[in-house]
């Protein structure tokens, strides 16, 4: 299928680069800044730009709306109605009634990961969640699915902005949670290393049963622990989050 | 070293075994709850029983206290004072001072590990931190606690207490995260194995850097994203949960 890459950042870099390897033909890459735009071009050997314009000069398949969620709509505003091509955004958060009145056929492919993937990071394979205006469109976006995951699922706009509430509780925030407690060690002059191991236990208990894994002085109730851990807490929003969460598994227990 | 083990439950058991294993000799199981002392004394091979009284009766190089954190101070105040032989706790939120004012020699030895390990879950190599009351406890101390982790810190009780600080922050509350986003997808009938890999890449980005892996609405202060979130969210403790945290990440970034 011939793709036309609207936007330039991580998701579309990534994109881009896995669409042209499974076969798939990058016919241009747009975005509102000519260096970005120039540099994913170069890297997917295709044409690129910042003229707006080249959306009907350079026909497509596929027009992939791979720009940051609040952008999504100005992107939408300046694309022409197209009826037979297939408009796509990769937002977890957006619904694709935002495509839908210009677009006949239109959808949404969000790949359930962060898009940060560090160096050395172990690649672990990635969900699809997919999402079509209509069955001709979710054929089509299916296939192009499967291009990049074996686990394509076909949710909702509801049910996908649930999956992407559900991915800021076991990313965005235990991600947050990481960082407080190496700035803690580090203001301490204790090592980080020393919890590589227990994040990874934690991430693979976790993935098997969180419930049956929780443990600690919130489950238990354990009051003096959790006033010494609360003096140690700067004031302010990480006594907060500390309130919060024990509070949280204190109830549920 | 001969060990005298007191207490029958998840870390009694397992530091039981390895010691074992590593040719230490256990020479008592001491519970209050003689059903408790009988299993894991049979499981041992070795003597076993709930009166206090054995401690007397039972010489030992090493006595290791292996029972909940609020129980550690009743098991102190049955025992006799001891002046040659090694006290310790394996409390991560306890202070040494509970044991030397009875034990010449005492100290603590942690591991920097969640207790539950699921079925199916690797075991990664596990830190153990170490304090004791003086040279040559420490010296007795630092044996033991190679014989079950390559990885041996020397830390005193304060440090130990932000350590274990820390470690609610990497397994406690990230746990707790996964709870919430598995209920809220069983709720919506989406399947969380969905989440795995998100859950280990999380994990791996987590350990080499937290702060440059951290993504989402809150970090991008995208308010029309946050809202439809918090509408999704049951009042109470989970909206509470998503309110600090996200206040915490857009304030720090």
């Amino acid at each position: 299928m011939n793709i036309f890459l609207i936007g330039s950042g991580n998701i579309a870099t990534q994109l881009g680069s896995i669409f042209k390897k499974k076969g798939h033909k990058i016919v241009f890459v747009y975005s509102p800044t000519l260096s970005h735009a120039a540099r994913l071009g170069k890297k997917l050997k295709c044409k690129y730009g910042n003229d707006s314009k080249s959306i009907v000069n350079h026909p497509a398949d596929i027009y992939l709306i791979a720009v940051k969620d609040d952008a999504i709509k100005a992107v939408v505003n300046k694309m022409p109605a197209l009826k037979d091509q297939l408009v796509v955004h990769v937002s977890g958060a957006t619904d694709i009634d935002v495509l839908k009145k210009k677009f006949k056929n239109c959808g949404a492919l969000w790949q359930v990961q962060t898009i940060i993937l560090l160096k050395n990071t172990k690649p672990i394979p990635v969900p699809v969640v997919i999402e079509a205006s209509n069955k001709e469109a979710e054929k089509k976006l299916k296939q192009l699915a499967t291009a990049i995951s074996s686990k394509v699922y076909s949710l909702d706009s509801k049910q996908r902005r649930v999956l992407h509430l559900g991915a800021v509780f076991v990313n965005n925030f235990p991600n947050h949670l990481y960082t407080i407690a190496q700035s803690l060690l580090q203001k301490h002059k204790l090592p980080y290393e020393i919890f590589h191991p227990l994040i990874l236990t934690t991430a693979q208990n976790g993935i098997l049963n969180p419930a049956l894994a929780q443990t600690g002085p919130a489950k238990r109730n354990d009051k003096v622990t959790m006033n010494a851990h609360k003096k140690l807490l700067r004031k302010g929003n990480q006594l907060a989050i500390y309130k919060a969460l024990s509070k949280s598994i204190t109830e549920l227990y």
